[in-house]
């Protein structure tokens, strides 16, 4: 177990629905025909561009499900920065195995490792200071794997789901103030961190009065967040959120925001091209 | 359903799924601490920027799971382009189940439609001519939704799992030249494709004398393809395949080759951004 | 949805699973014997001893899943207090349903009005002041039901599970101390309460020091926890945790703790026992 | 497979259930922040109470998801009676696996083991003669561990579903008499025990006339019980129901019945206080 | 409810599964390309054969599937016996519904009507006295939809699983003779009839003197049925087992035993041949 | 991983839910009541009668679950013709898991075995020449496996879903000729198998015209079909469908036509009758 794996039963049943739907009834087709059974190789994951790794127990998950003669061996580890061309580990075993999960193994570990990549690149371009969070913007089903990649990028979490923390906007509100949320808020639910969405100083001030623990300043510009951060004095944390970009990060980082959370990690990131090189038969 | 919707079974299993994913074990505490339950609004998908609709019935199928009282409308279908600022559809009912529904369906909504309108993209760029494939290079989990996103687009699907073509690539064949690959192929499995990956127009012409379908030469450039076109000769499809992008995708199809096909559609797109704003309330 | 319904999703898993347990392969063997398809009765689920009520959307769903002829209404919502003999509410429709589904509503119904009343009872004791919570000390499977119950008593919710909270025990520490665990912990997992179990009043102070959200005092008798709360003084939350029954719940509620937290909530509470008796035929 | 295990399908079941349900989407945020993944433990399960052990197959399943260099051995098995402070069994391995498997191994085995000393303290309690037999009144979804539990404790399983046995209540009759219900028992359901309910003397008598394997006699106080064994003259078994306790059960034990039925033994049965201390470390 | 239907949630989890299974991960590619999703049509159920009906429920709950515009209707139920040509119902909706479900429909509804067909010939020729049987050779994963068509035919089930009834074979022995089998069988598990099967007479006396509910005389001549009736001479029932065919199974049934079971019934039975008739488009 | 093998993940699957379909809440309670739980043995498959063998791969499975102490041999493989008497492989293990397992492992061999014996007289009747293809007419959820038992008795897969291939039939044309249907389904699906059903030498000439990659000569004689096949001339495949029985084939194979499809091969497969005799014991 690695910090950056995401939890065992999830990748096992993940991997399994993904395998089922990529063998459909009647298995790889192309490989029965062609490869005899008794042929053994090993091949390279290999990167062909630079990025970030995550996802690997998925890969090797995929793998171990074609039977103890599969070997994956890792020579980098989740969280690691790799460059175009580096091999990242090895499958061994017989080739109709290996050809039968490439897509599969592939499929995740490009998937986790694209989103990585752009944790990554966020995270760089903040440079210390503030640090970078994920959203509830993730692909259906595969949230706990994505949030796993963003901390191998060396992003953090932000909430699990709905029931972990709460996070009052706009639309709670109406009839109900921010004081009367946060109120009703940590009666209901003590332990859970409470946060307010706030599109104006106004809605922060009154949100720091009522005692959440976070702001999530909205769409805001950065010198609207300096601002923020300075009346809010350090009494909760502040979350700048919505519109932020590889190209605008820095400066948000910069107005002394706790957090930057950013949808694009898990709904945009491209995938990181990695291949599955045969490099020894027998 | 629509030409465009992911097979039923499928809807139902994965909203399911995302539902409880978002949900964990308490549910939407901040619902549940600020809002009235007696509370209804109505509330409109709107895009934030211009695209290709994908993923009506995934949304609608998520909202359907919160009982009766809930209904959703749409005002355009998957497929339909539509402009920055669109409204797409309406939700009605108790705002609790729509915040709580909210972020659910969206995921949805938006993913698919990032897909359609990054495949409308391709399907524009080649004009006509030549048709855009999608590939195996999927979501894990989420093939059958995202090839729906793809038809949506206007692209067109390539095998569904390893089980219903035949796709010889060049780690299948080692002792085994195309023609008994593709002989043994045809023998074991009558009434499906059989595609011959090529690197060379050596092995264009070995795969077509073979008599395979169809050839996908793979990271030719343009003159490439042509050359190979040419001696195809009619005798079986051609199918680009390798670092087609939507620079390049045009000088591809002019080439001649029936078939485009784009990883990038599936692994790649970066979704459309779709936001539920609440229109009114009582 | 009421407050204190668990989620829809997990509801209708567990209803679906327990329904299919007492069918089995063969379903109500005696029912279909003895009663004749076309008898209608409604029938009333009576309490034979005072408590309150929880998992009436369980019972609910239970007979919903016999079609649309049978319909449940409830006198009582989740929360109430019920006297002895009291009625909770009816089920009306074909009497083989009523009959085939009795077991299984009655099962959730009375399991969790079971825990609901044994919170109660220790909400009572404690008068105010420290608020009950429960543990993750539940019935395997079925934490969100259980702990849906113990907000229906009036009790909160400790943590979801081993994701959404950091509790530091002894045994997560050895080489690190309390003052290293806790700022991992924050490092990491930004916007999660940090609580540490503590069995000495230097392991508070040490714990109080280190920034912890929370101290979890253990096995300390209720002159302890007062010495912990008042060492504490407003820096952090204070748990008491270890050995509190019913007689002694109070004595440490006093101390001016903050929470105490009762793990025979969830594993040791007796059902509430609840009946359906058929009240008309025809 | 010892003769208390239950089914290895449902054990795998409700374990990885269990599993997924406590690690949530990120799994052990404690465990990942304070423990070095290179620690090893040895980690025995100790009674803090007497009682009797049931469910340790379900702990050793808990452990045995987190790969093979976790080991479980056991010192005790299921059905035996130990002291309070006696040591169950060990666990060796990883101490980041041993700690995030802790509550989940624990919560399994102090269910079972609960409902296996209340079973011991009953069947204790008759003494011989009568034998104690479980109902369908267990937890939803653990039927099948809660049964095997019981016999750990000695007691005997009633019947497993409403698929396996013919059980006739009040409700069942109205228009139809007791001699009918038995005789459209029997012509439908060859090969199944049939057992009528019965209030009154009247009844039994009826019952054992129609051809009962067994009368279940509810609600009668024990000279009751006596007057219904006498009147059946050992032609069909008596079950005693309803209402039997710890206080009372002796007494119904002694009327002659063959069977006095508990629910309490499924639905209200305390947990067996069990800890996993750490023994070793390295 | 029928009293020849399986139970609700296992037809309703076979007949998504069967759903899935036909549809792929595209759909029904045929309709969606010919068919305008406008055009609605009325179908007819109509057996090519003579036969008795089993499995409407399960092709009730396919139509049922694809939403409130498909309506089924039935001019039988389960049990009747129809002629070849014979209407068994209707199925009205839009007929893209109707042929995409067609398949699944009726391939549940022609093997649950082949074996109530089959078993209804085994019923027929016994000609009353003894009764017909089923076993544990079902289809794996559908034994309770056979069950109930062999009930639908007219026959009996034996035993649900290896759980609900004790039948010694020869191969539990060895060491242990019928006696102790039957008396630790009846101490283990009371409420269960206890068979044995015995290939001698002598056999059949040993077990009959321990107390066997059931002997099973297996691949036995109906002389040595007679014999074994006789000598068991009503103690027991007599179940004759093993190589009984339709052309025998007279003389087996003429021997005055109790049961006759056929594997065949469920485990090579023909489909009973019916099909779908577009009656009336439009 | 033999050619004729099911993917794995269905295999893995279908076995699971067989088993937990045959053991019940409560187990195999004959084997735990009689079976000292330290006897092992060997046990051999044996055939009753000749046929050709499938399904190996799923009694190896079904063994497998119970650990590691149990182990399968195979002396045949799948494809394989064997004499009535033969021994097909060897179980040794536990006595326990030998007898729990066999009706499973019986249950899958003897079906998988009775269609591949089916499928292979048919292939035998036929002689080379056309190739028998199954149908979509399978049992419901267990389609993988018998496709994979006909592929192992000589026979070849036609479609495996609705997803995979086109196939128009008369209810999908009315409005729509086979030429637009064609036209659409090309246009739609490119690189799936079109085959148009055709019921007169009229509709074969016109969906031969229109493209049509197969045609599909439903229930013809002899000698429609051998006029089919002069009219199609090669431009297209001829598939005989509809009343084909092994005495027939023969013929409908002599007319030239490429392919017979069977429904019958998976519909109405009686089993190969295959027993488990212990050999051993000790």
């Amino acid at each position: 177990m690695s910090a950056f794996d995401p939890p065992a039963p999830i990748v096992r049943r993940l991997v399994a629905a993904a395998l089922a739907e990529d063998l459909g009834l009647l298995g790889d087709i192309t490989t029965e025909a062609c490869v005899d059974p008794d042929r053994t190789a090993t091949a390279a994951f290999v990167t062909r561009v630079a990025g970030t790794v995550a996802g690997t127990a998925l890969a090797t998950e995929t793998f171990r499900r074609f039977g103890p003669a599969v070997r994956v061996e890792w020579s980098v580890a989740d969280g690691d920065d790799v460059a175009a061309g580096a091999e990242l580990g090895r499958v061994h075993g017989p080739l109709r195995a290996i050809l039968t999960g490439e897509r599969t193994a592939l499929n995740f570990l490009s998937h986790c490792s694209g989103i990585a990549t752009l944790t990554r690149a966020y995270v760089r371009a903040v440079g210390g200071g503030a640090r970078v969070l994920d959203t509830r913007k993730t692909t259906p089903g595969l949230r706990a794997i994505e949030k796993a990649a963003v901390r191998a990028g060396g992003g953090h979490n932000h909430r699990e789901s709905l029931s972990d923390a709460v996070l009052v906007k706009d639309n709670h509100l109406s009839a109900l103030g921010p004081a009367a949320a946060v109120a009703r808020a940590r009666a209901l639910w003590p332990g859970r961190m409470v946060e307010v969405e706030c599109e104006t100083l106004d809605q922060v001030a009154e949100a720091v009065a009522a005692g959440a623990d976070r702001v999530m300043v909205d769409n805001m510009d950065p010198d609207g967040v300096r601002a923020a951060v300075a009346l809010v004095a350090g009494r909760a944390e502040v979350e700048v959120s919505g519109g932020v970009t590889l190209a605008t990060v820095a400066d948000y980082a910069a107005t002394g925001a706790d957090f930057v959370s950013v949808g694009a990690l898990t709904h945009s990131a491209p995938i990181l091209d990695i291949g599955l090189d045969i490099v020894d038969e027998g």
